[in-house]
């Protein structure tokens, strides 16, 4: 059994004036990328200068303004790539970098040195203030923790006639969330009053959930309580950089912006130590499934992950929220009837609106396709079958036919086992209805008005079993005609017309519209009913090839014609 | 840019008499597992039916009371696979196997005829009731959309008597987070009312969240609601079924346990459809985290992973909570740090309960190896280097030391790039120090007792540079002989002892103990100070070989010696 007597419940805050459940989110953060500092130190193989320049530029693209590139004063790969940034001049005007450091005076001499030249800097100094690192890895009390800051803090502002740019000053009491909110506010309110608005920008006050420590409401509570308790807290920014050891990152963070945060650090797609940092990608695309503007160009998930996997050597799970490969895909035929129905609904009336059941998104809105959306395997239905048909080959299956064809298909995913790919339906679409030309093959059509009557003329030649026949009938229709020119040589080919429609197919290739023929025929003699289907440019010979197709099909279920 | 104009708002409930933000998570709920159902239904290549035996065995070894097996009526293997289970004996007494149908009486007459024979059974039964599916998918107004449910309900009634063993019903709202919490309660109380407790089991009314449509604390809310305004609650079962659309799955199910919610429907490692069902194990961890008994035998991670990919063929990603290959590793040099200090404080005050920086629980605890925890790359530095020593080989570095090799490894680390294995930190501590053997080569000792005075007497044969020495020399112990030995045959090797200590191998292989000794040396002439280090089950031997180990180190720093 699980020896869960070896752990204690983490401490909760009592703070019933909490606000934070009766918000929503109405605005987009400050976003904050770690993804070139937590991001990389958490790499099995840690991105070459060259892997952190191409992120760095993804980055840019995607218009984070605030961008942590390391710490520079501990690591040489980070003071090489910051002196490349600005030697290449790569970093815009308008963003800034942020450099990490602990509070000792040959770090920050040196990350000093590392911003040389650089317009806009964010210089950001932590030291850790949880009473288990206190007690277990400083041993020192409240006092020499804040001393710590203080001078870390004093350290910085000293040094601020060495720097030309605009220097931003971040603070952060690591492993807040296992500290006394009494005790993160002395230190924080100790570094506010050493810096004194040292310089013009904002002190930035980041309180890291290091570790998740509880459910999501404790760490809402925390953060609130925080804002409201902080002296000057207009001349503060508010920001949290949540983990994901609990497997809430994402929660906390959206809580967090519920009770009062105003700046958000993570990474794309959540890269970061052990479990990660929070992904920034998923709280920015869950506001924008909302109608807030998450304020970053994420129209193309694809690059972006592409661009990650790759600096990362980190895979993206097929299930990860919006990124991953089956997040946008209904296997269940309940769940591709009801999307299928939606995504139709949505058309006929001109929704301007995204609503579909089980798609909280478009996928097309983040640059995916709708071709995985709908997959088939024996769990799926026609209401699936008849998705891929129309979105991905253009062809609106009628509600009769859906069952028929999705009985084939099923017939192909139980043979084969496992998934049926689009390019297989349409194969088994060609071979059972297309180009079903067996034993009944058409050859040669003309259709001419009557002379005598309204009525029209087919002249038709056609094989029926290798053998070739010359024919002339007339009808009251093109169909008619057909049906009694094929009669007239073959008299036990005889089938009732049921249904017919028809339709552009809109995906058509080259030049020209096609269109798509349907005609339900019925065996009177058997019992048996089809669908047989046409295509043409010529919207008359698409529907004598249906016919065609309907007639082989119906051959085919009864054993006794040859 | 994103065309977030397309999507708007979800309603929110306005609840201000919520309480779940004061509550704690105490204890276990109901756990109920659809691996079978959902977890299988949204896999690329569902699971056969050897492949659901092995899951089903699984779960049963896991301690799930509650099993979905999934949606007999509606297909043949899902059918075929609860007749084996039945006709192999397979339920144990106390498991209740859940089967799922909608309220159509074809499916609901196949499904007791699939349950023939099982003790006990959860019969669940469901229609959607959100706003957008009875718009665009049922084209039905509330009132049909009730009857549907009460039917259902009915038609199980009425079956009653067609099965001998204990049947407890579930209903279900589906696509309950986008449903009126009014309507939801309206046709959970028809259902209720029609059922009038036809059986002795109370029913489970589960709540799902199909699709994740808001931020974790609007889910709570609506939970509570329903949980205070349910009549007759304390015989109902309030049950949540959790997705993971917002990568929310796992907060929204502690924030439902925390609004009232007695009972969680998921799957081991989250999967199900899209982003998932949320992961049952996740949550089972984080209660086990905070002290709480999850109530299922979840010792060994390592065999639930294995037996998961392999029946699902769905990879684990490595920054999954608990599970993940990363999750319990540190590369940062300052959280190996505080992880090495953590683990000693712990031990040294032999406290019962795991406190340990960066690490929430012990990765022991639930079947997992200290050897991932610390991986070392060109980010680490001494304390994890020392962590990899001490835990994976058993040898505790003294403070000094850690620092001298912690750069030997930070030297392979960036020569060889990316990770560096235990294995090759031990090579280096091997080629560094335990064989460092030349220029000089210890051949033969003999330690004893000074005849004449209280001294030791070492009686030495070594070789330096090939050349063969014999030496005799006295000396206030054996290291100070030995010195000496070395220094009446080689005058130049002479050598001033800083430090010494030795402790016993915990780890040592084979027969009997072995102890480690650590000698810190220095070059006064050339300046420099290193270590040696020497293991033996002889400690005055291990001494020795110290000694030689930091000769060697120290003439091959020293350019001028050959």
């Amino acid at each position: 059994m699980l020896n869960y007597k070896r752990y204690k419940a983490n401490p909760v805050l009592q703070f019933p004036e909490r606000t934070w459940p009766e918000k929503q989110i109405t605005k987009a953060p400050i976003w904050c990328s770690v993804d070139l500092r937590d991001g990389n130190q958490a790499l099995v193989e840690p991105m070459s200068v060259d892997e952190k320049m191409e992120l760095f530029d993804l980055l840019i693209k995607l218009g984070f303004k605030e961008i942590e590139i390391g710490f520079p004063a501990a690591s040489q790969i980070e003071f090489d790539f910051l002196r490349q940034l600005v030697a290449e001049n790569k970093i815009p005007d308008d963003v800034k970098v942020q450099v990490l450091s602990q509070c000792r005076e040959e770090l920050i001499d040196r990350t000093f040195e590392a911003i040389k030249g650089i317009k806009n800097v964010i210089f950001h100094i932590y030291n850790s203030t949880s009473t288990l690192q206190r007690d277990v890895v400083f041993n020192a009390e409240k006092e020499e923790i804040i001393e710590i800051a203080k001078k870390g803090t004093q350290m910085v502002k000293d040094r601020l006639d060495r720097f030309d740019g605009n220097l931003q000053l971040e603070y952060s009491p690591e492993s807040f969330t296992g500290t006394e909110v009494e005790f993160a506010l002395d230190i924080c309110t100790a570094v506010q009053d050493t810096w004194n608005k040292a310089t013009d920008a904002p002190i930035i006050f980041n309180l890291p959930a290091t570790v998740e420590m509880n459910t999501p409401n404790v760490y809402a509570d925390q953060i609130e309580w925080m804002s409201t308790h902080f002296k000057d807290r207009e001349n503060i920014i508010l920001s949290i950089h949540p983990h994901n050891d609990r497997g809430t990152g994402v929660a906390i963070t959206e809580l967090g912006l519920l009770a009062g945060a105003d700046r958000v650090e993570g990474t794309l797609l959540g890269n970061g130590e052990r479990t990660g940092n929070v992904d920034i990608l998923t709280i920015a695309y869950n506001m924008f499934s909302q109608g807030v503007n998450p304020e970053l160009h994420l129209e193309d998930i694809k690059e972006i992950v592409e661009v990650c996997e790759r600096v990362t050597k980190m895979p993206t799970d097929a299930r990860h929220p919006y990124a991953g490969e089956l997040v946008f895909t209904a296997f269940s035929g309940s769940h591709q009837d009801a999307i299928n129905k939606g995504v139709r609904a949505m058309k006929d009336r001109q929704n301007m609106y995204w609503e579909v059941p089980y798609l909280p998104i478009d996928p097309a809105d983040i640059g995916r396709m709708y071709e995985p959306v709908v997959r088939i395997n024996s769990q799926s239905g026609k209401g699936g079958v008849a998705f891929v048909m129309d979105t991905v080959y253009g062809y609106k299956l009628p509600k009769k036919m859906q069952r028929e064809f999705a009985d084939v298909v099923q017939y192909i995913s139980e043979k084969q086992g496992g998934e049926v790919t689009p390019q297989r339906i349409m194969e088994a679409f060609k071979s059972q209805y297309l180009e079903n030309k067996e034993p009944l093959t058409l050859e040669y059509v003309v259709i001419q008005d009557s002379k005598d009557t309204d009525d029209t003329v087919a002249v038709l030649d056609f094989s029926y079993n290798g053998e070739k026949f010359h024919s002339e009938a007339e009808g009251n229709g093109p169909i008619d005609a057909v049906k009694l020119a094929i009669k007239q040589c073959i008299p036990e080919l005889e089938f009732t017309l049921i249904d017919y429609t028809e339709h552009t197919l809109a995906q058509s290739q080259g030049s020209g519209a096609k269109a798509a023929a349907y005609i339900e025929m019925r065996d009177e003699r058997h019992g048996n009913t089809t669908f047989g289907v046409g295509v043409s440019s010529n919207i008359t010979r698409a529907s004598i090839r249906s016919l065609f197709s309907a007639y082989n099909r119906l051959i085919a279920k009864a054993k006794d014609y040859v």
